[in-house]
């Protein structure tokens, strides 16, 4: 399973590609930024996003995407660039009907870290720890999008494997269901 | 000049279209919401939100889009929903190349009804008047859609006759430039 995460933001968005099986050390693929420069427009600054996400999807063909979950709470001057960006993300990725998931930084730093409160050199080291990396991406962003994808692919294959019992069971009842007649 | 104003929203995104000259009433060609329901994934509801505005403005081929900012400082607990939305309506937009102008809540008031702090109802009933409507169009999200598009017709007229009046002062003033030689 191939995971792109994504981490919004309207001048650097963070993208990761990570690729995992149950069972199998994972692997990155590619890590990078999708840049905007602030001396344009927003709206044309949203388009370069959508474009370079899309390129990222187009190149690598996920089998999901991961996208931190934006909070108002945060009082950074930038919080509303970053909920624009995260927007465009989800409908680059739903648009091709891709499975999202939203992943908040404190369940990222939980699974990667072991830890919810994890500063971030500590999630770093995990990421290049799990994904045998040499050093940690740069930007800070490249390497919170590979911690989203790494979040993904071990939690959303435990929620998968339940989801997919589920959707068995469900088939199995519905099989059983005798006929109404009237 | 025909211009769509946008009041963006998750739950209902307001479009409204209105016709304006100079020196002439203004006209509303059309008005109403972008639905989507809040029981769907957050992405496909943005997803709805893209191919509603696109088919707003396929049907009604604005000159410019007049979309309202968001601004973090509001504490409502959509907000950041109505930011994603306000990043959709400004990538619809900006794909088609479509001029856009982003204005603030109390410059929308300042414009129709001459008061930053007006209230909605003050601002209702001067949408209905300067429109010559025989009734406010419902939701609210609608009629702000209305008052965004006045106020880009009046601020952006003169703005844009200021743009054209400082482009071609510039032009004659490197017409009048002597060509230099070494």
């Amino acid at each position: 399973m191939r995971v792109l995460g994504i981490d919004p933001g309207l001048t650097r968005c963070g993208v990761g590609v990570v690729d995992g099986s149950v069972g199998r050390p994972l692997t990155m693929v590619d890590v990078g930024v999708v840049r905007t420069s602030s001396g344009l427009p927003i709206a044309e600054r949203l388009v370069t996003i959508e474009k370079g996400l899309d390129a990222w999807i187009e190149e690598h063909r996920p089998d999901a995407v991961a996208v931190e979950r934006v909070f108002a709470r945060s009082d950074s001057s930038t919080i509303m660039g970053t909920a624009q960006a995260s927007g465009i993300a989800l409908v680059v990725a739903a648009r091709r009907g891709l499975p999202i998931a939203m992943h908040t930084p404190s369940e990222v730093k939980a699974a990667v870290s072991g830890n919810g409160r994890a500063d971030k050199a500590q999630v770093g080291a995990m990421v290049v720890r799990i994904l045998r990396l040499t050093e940690l991406p740069k930007p800070a962003d490249a390497a919170d999008a590979l911690a989203l994808a790494i979040t993904h692919l071990w939690r959303g294959s435990a929620s998968n494997r339940l989801e997919a019992a589920v959707a068995r069971a469900k088939t199995q009842q519905s099989q059983q269901t005798p006929v109404r007649t009237r």
